[in-house]
């Protein structure tokens, strides 16, 4: 007997128009070696990769030799290649049968985007694979030795970006989450963080919570900035921190004994 | 000039009574192929591994023929060994200059309980390093085909634990999240997720929020249960998951298309 509800919506038809295929493959925070042997073997396998800017590119030896490595990284600010051109690119691999990775930085479904490129592709009638990545506030975390929940400080941790900062409807999150008193984890926020910083103590969010941000966590140009959520968007503004920045906010930061390195230090 | 704040306090002393050391290493949601290589490399290294009930033996087969394997795994319910005693255990092989890893599923920084082994092994003057790992949500979501968070539906995604559903603290906490609209993931929830959904429902949350369960995620004993937050605590009572639970709960639940098998159907 069926005790589980099934959709009320009839699943799309299988894959029918291509026998490609694609593998949202998650690469991880940077550190090629955080790969998991699951990401390795899809790329050991494929016969397109498209990678994002994050990507290591010590990574791509894992391909073989005559596969097509194609960037369509997009950096701060500006498209490499725009997503309408990405989802062309990935029919039109697949229409000629190929084994195509979608190589992102983090995990796919944590601010990656990968929910729209699996949009797309199912409607186009291709098959997919998910693969998980281990996502950037864990790495960061682990670099720190900072733990993402901790009894008596953190019974909860929460992910957010830092697009939208300004947004009337991330305002309305932040207010939210400032309630929990969890730990709360930023993606791209070092543009945004002045914007992050009062919406949370305008929330009742002490001003004197620990921060840290850290660039390019796990990578070799990992930086790392420490101070409070009142101090941080000064030291950042100053410290000029230039790839993808994540900001850990609460106080399981104070708990970091270890790569205090100040900015100074690592630029 | 440095632009970041150091700490108040100051470092705790360079580690002096060992010359062992701990790696803290998240194995990971299950399947061993969602190993990280750097834990691979950790496990290959390693001259004793304590490691967590959740982990598949398979993964042991990395470590030296001639390494101890010490099984400190809590199963649900009991604990088999005490954390007490594995804090023992990590002290007394470090001080034999032993490698020691200390394997745990998922990353071990997210309800992992590896602050507190962190703690007590700094507090013991123990060098440690800690690895990263896919964490559940993420491996549940992947494997679910559902984004966490996604663009229109969930600007944000949070992780809670499923102990302590029933304390005031923890229903303070899922108000607030409630508020948010995120993506909520509940980790070991199955034998609380009643109160949890009361909880949400009771915040203001929809009953009729898309939600699902995921046994094991990842690994060969994955089972699945979809519902809503009003049908799902009576669905899982029903089809009796025994593995840990992952809850998803939020809309994006609702955009599965794939790995709808209804429980009769695994069991």
């Amino acid at each position: 007997m069926s005790v589980c509800l099934l959709p009320d919506r009839p699943p799309l038809p299988a894959p029918a128009r291509s026998r490609g295929s694609v593998a949202l493959v998650g690469a991880g925070p940077g550190a090629p070696d955080l790969l998991t042997l699951r990401a390795v073997r899809m790329i050991e396998r494929a016969d397109v990769i498209l990678f994002d800017a994050l990507i290591d590119p010590s990574i791509l030896d894992f391909a073989k030799p005559d596969a097509r490595r194609i960037d369509v990284g997009k950096r701060c600010g500006r498209h490499a290649v725009s997503q309408a051109a990405i989802n062309r690119l990935l029919l039109q691999f697949t229409r000629q049968g190929a084994r195509v990775v979608r190589l992102k930085g983090g995990d796919p479904f944590i601010f990656g985007r990968g929910g729209e490129e699996l949009d797309f592709l199912r409607q186009a009638g291709v098959a997919v694979e998910v693969v998980p990545g281990v996502t950037a506030a864990c790495a960061a975390a682990a670099g720190l030795q900072v733990p993402l929940t901790h009894r008596g400080l953190a019974r909860s941790v929460s992910f957010v970006t830092g697009h939208h900062c300004d947004s009337p409807n991330q305002a309305h999150d932040l207010k939210a989450l400032a309630a929990t008193g969890g730990t709360i984890a930023a993606y791209m926020a070092g543009r945004t963080l002045p914007a992050l910083a009062e919406n949370l103590i305008g929330a009742g969010m002490p001003a004197s919570t620990p921060a840290v941000a850290v660039q390019s966590a796990s990578g070799p140009a990992e930086r790392r900035c420490f101070g409070t959520l009142a101090t941080l968007p000064a030291q950042l503004a100053e410290a000029c921190f230039e790839g993808p920045t994540l900001i850990l906010i609460g106080d399981i930061v104070g708990l970091a004994e270890q790569g205090r390195e100040t900015v100074s230090e690592a630029a």
